[in-house]
């Protein structure tokens, strides 16, 4: 890690341990406090950052798990963070795993300063985004991580969040930003909608196999599971842990707010509407997140076409892998993580197909994702700060 | 990160999707298999690290997380992995998370060549552990994680460990590896012990409060709690999912062998023999190790100048933070880091103190701070590759 | 409960405590101990029980959970335990929970006196209990809480367990034990096969769905998350706290052993082969078991025709509940019980339907069951002694 | 258990699948609904209960805890709860896993008709609870679960809650309700304290060792680790699952208001003010309590002294276990049960010893304690209804 060239460099010069003649003498508390200092020198100068990061709506989870994605990116800097109602407060208060972390305080949205950013990535909650973005420098690039640039039918938005959209015009711009699969886009993009987590582990396996055909678009059932956080931070009873600890929870059956994002997203690689079946699962877990898809294979279509058609969509991708044949992709083992681990597997009624795929929710399924789009926005590598292991156990 | 210099760079040349009309004619997979393929080119020649690392022992939890936290180090590269009973297979059919590193098959380590390796770290059990370090070759620097060289009284360890020590000569040689504590020490080392996890959670906040003589000798009480992974991967009833979870459980009292080398540590920075009481409790939870340690006072000394001693002993450290007055260490802001938070709280009863301290077992504890040394033992700086924040929640 | 008319009264007449004057008096250590006492004398005389219970194969998860519930039965009392692995140790040394029990030591299988006993519950692995029910005295009534007689055809036992069935006599005699749909079998029956967890999920909503011929009989696809505890306590690598927890895993794609047994019942209630898409995950919870089912409905048929099916089916069942409409049923509340709550569900997709169903593996689906078995086939009320609310949080 | 005696008894008069030839007629759906119907006549008809239990607070999760064991209790019957806020609603649409109770409906306090109501629970919030149960008729036998009739010293409740008390006659009248300490005052009580979970834990392994002057009253240390579920279930960001598990959590250091409870009780148990060190940590666990101790031990006196003072105080007491020698007290055994478990250790350093106790904090920490206590109360066996066994795992 190039951290190496900015983290401190320790010259130790004689701890007070090492002469324990002079111990004797220091400290008689009572004559006088004398302390001995057993510290090095550290030179804590960091280069600045070319890119210089705002985080809107740094308070909640997605907005955390941006900076911590950041410390280590040799290129982005965070200058800006907003959180209205930790407007004043230090990131370290409000999220003590960041308190090494040397950032500017949080600002209110309305009175964030614009003028020394160059990217943000907005993390606040669908409905207000619409207008907060519509009213950013035009100059910035912007990933934005909420709902409400994700459907391009305005009325399909207006349906599932019972609001007008008050943005049409953005919505025409956003791109989607499932990098995999629209990446020259989302190069070029000046407001990327970050997709959601369900969306990202079930698009990702199933719109290769839609786009050959190797599947039929009809009764697509999607059993998907999830770790609570990405309900975030807020406090609710349903989310306390006496409540989702030691038991499951299918919640959102046939409503779930993902559902339209994922048949827009299949539709369009078959040219033609898909309904989906889709029940969400809350799992007693904090991150990782996997959607069991059952579906029918077009006429003719084996598991090995199947397998194949993913291999060759996905062996050049640094963070979407195809396990080996048979190898049953895990959360464990993309916690904390960017990768994508998907198979698939034959069923036992003859015809059909099971895919697995897992991500972790907040890294692929959110902010992980958010940045490797801004990445490709920006000119950088996509995978630039984003080669962290998955932490196991 | 330096990652970007040797991490791929996708340039996307036209996926399939790009061009709608070539989708019909593709994959009428009755007609023969015709696959669409959508994926990058990726330039995926990394460079050589300088130094070249072997893994003793790379199928337990320690192991792995070695390989973790390598895997964006700048200047070590592995090129040796050994596993007895694994020998043959990839680290990734043993740890699937680790599935995307491209590494070389686990040997035997009676099979190892150390040819191609400049340092090692050590991972095995204790007991087996001195025999093998003893025949390694002399040029290699060694991080041993095991208990096998930390007790210097070689009849300390015989008694704990119930059998002779087998190397007695590298004993001798073997530097106790508390970076913070004896920094120029491990610099010059061939050989370190790398502490246990609980002695590192005890003695840093510890040895600076005894050096200085702030509290007393007597009746230092440790209440320690710690994750599952500090047992190990091995299969044992009682650390099944089923008999952990939902419960805690006190091992070990009084018994517990990270005591003589607690005491080793404390008796030497107070230049007197100090005998601690000490009860380590099994936490529902995979990483993560807090000491509450409850002590007395010296005459006059006040919770002030405790804090104040602590705070010039770790300002200039990198991974050792003492929060702000009144703020409590949680294992939750530690979780995959390298970080050790620590405070001290005054008691009710007057002249005591509360100190906390918590760690990541397998990174601090364990693996975080084997990095640490061999950084330091190889000439680089000491956070190198090893300033990943906490994953949390 | 009546267990007031068997346990302990309490007469209190002077705890020490009760008279100040007196405690100066007593205890000083160093001239004699001399102890005060404060504790009540108790009647233990405990009533003989009317039917004397065997537990074969005590030491497992499924045996203690027989010990639990029969602990307030009125009529069950255990008189032999068996555990060859353990023999010769007391009930509270394998679980300390069970520590206030009175209850014989184990002993060998080959050494137990079936001479005072009535009833057996068989808590073995499959493989060896067909033998060991064969040697069984014929008097016994026996439920079998193993797979080694629920598959009513041998020849599907040999094919998914790898070994010749060696009690096929026994085999036509037993009854299958889903006391709800075969009750009146169960209560005339010697010998009874305990259902298997998943089967008991899966069956208790859909066989009158399917009886009613309300859903199709292809394309079931059940979608099922176990707690751990279903895997017994048996020391294996994958078990462990460290690999469970905070994730989940789909395993035995399509190959569970649970598959045949489904299928037997799915099909006998069709009168017509069903083959079933099946995928179990393991849960990071000890107990708690979803079959999330998807059904396509029949020609004509409502989400409504379902509901009141599974009304009329299950009104006056103690065990089965079926939720108001539009309330999801949660494995937390079942959690340690011997209900089934379970509902259904349109789906997005018009014509199909989605089934929840929810128990504790280890009552519902396992333990409780048997109890309610043997509870009939004595004569006595199903529910006796199976009342216990569920434990939440 | 009698629940038999009112419990269902199950005729199965021939439901639909023992006749294979009626299926084929039934249920044609499209020509009228014709559904078959599988249950069997119950009689419902529970007998009167001869003691009408009140329960003020019942949408916590102590309320439920309540509702939870009189389920199956002989002479206690619920004909009132109450609970503000969820005032109309029944007890299955706050807490599902009591969804099978036939209770009443839930109405606010100020609504609440006391004429039939014989005892009260009381679970209410404390500083609410003092007016609420000054306003209840005086006919009423009251447990009260909150913390407001614990410090018989008033000006220690003002000090600690920061408000004055409000009702200083009934806190004359209180007896504080740690039952096999203060058996007969309970019995004679018609207002009850209940102890907090903490000083519960605490008090019954101290109380008879200070009384026999075994211990030291100076320096008594207090590590205690709680279950979440004591924090209620008060919608809080701090007890959201995502900020709870995986770690650990000191809070309250030397200021939880158990404090003034604890050392109330110790103080009157020394005939002497005694002030102690209490640290309470919050576990990733639904519930269970754990209390260890270290204790000096007076001069000349052994482990052994107290053990032999624990075992003679509780020989014979239902919920209190002194374990065998060098048994560890766990948390995972007592789960959902109203035992307490505990045990005495000798400490590395001499003349110190460890204690460690264990309960449930909703059961003998709260609930089943309260019920303990109306048991006696009322004239019944302090045991009625609460010998459920833990359940495991």
């Amino acid at each position: 890690m190039s951290t190496a060239t900015f983290g401190s460099i320790c010259f130790d010069t004689g701890c007070f341990w090492k002469d324990g003649s002079n111990i004797s003498k220091v400290n008689r508390p009572k004559e006088g406090k004398m302390f001995v200092k057993c510290a090095v020198n550290t030179n804590t100068q960091k280069p600045k950052k070319e890119v210089r990061i705002g985080v809107l709506g740094a308070s909640g989870y997605t907005g955390s798990e941006i900076v911590r994605l950041l410390a280590n990116h040799p290129h982005f800097g965070i200058t800006l963070m907003t959180a209205d109602k930790k407007a004043g407060q230090s990131i370290g208060s409000v999220f003590p795993h960041l308190v090494t972390q040397d950032l500017p305080d949080m600002v209110s949205v309305k009175d964030a300063n614009f003028s020394d950013v160059d990217a943000v990535f907005c993390c606040l909650p669908h409905g207000t985004t619409q207008e907060i973005i519509k009213a950013l420098p035009k100059g910035l690039k912007i990933v934005d991580l909420s709902a409400d640039f994700r459907l391009q039918d305005i009325s399909e938005y207006e349906e599932w969040y019972g609001q007008a959209h008050r943005a049409p015009d953005l919505q025409k711009e956003a791109v989607y930003g499932l990098t995999e699969l629209l990446r020259e886009e989302v190069k070029s993009a000046r407001l990327v909608a970050n997709p959601g987590c369900y969306p990202t582990s079930v698009q990702l396996p199933l719109v290769p196999l839609i786009k050959a055909n190797l599947i039929e678009f009809r009764n697509i059932i999607i059993d998907a599971k999830s770790g609570v956080s990405g309900a975030g931070r807020g406090a609710k009873e349903a989310n306390l842990y006496t409540e989702i600890s030691e038991g499951i929870y299918s919640y959102g059956i046939t409503r779930h707010r993902h559902v339209p994002e994922i048949e827009q997203g299949l539709s369009q690689a078959a040219n033609s509407k898909i309904t989906i079946s889709f029940t969400p699962h809350l799992m007693p877990m904090n991150r990782g997140m996997q959607s069991t898809i059952y579906v029918e294979m077009a006429p003719g279509v084996t598991i090995d076409d199947l397998y194949h058609q993913l291999k060759i969509s996905y062996e050049d991708e640094e963070f979407v892998v195809l396990l080996e044949r048979g190898v049953v992709p895990r959360t464990h083992n993309v916690r904390g993580s960017n990768y994508c681990l998907m198979n698939v597997f034959p069923d036992r009624i003859p015809g059909r197909a099971i895919i697995v795929s897992v991500i972790d929710n907040l890294v692929k399924g959110a902010s992980g994702q958010a940045l490797q789009n801004l990445n490709g926005m920006m000119g950088y590598p996509e995978n630039t700060g984003l080669l962290y292991l998955p932490l196991f156990p």
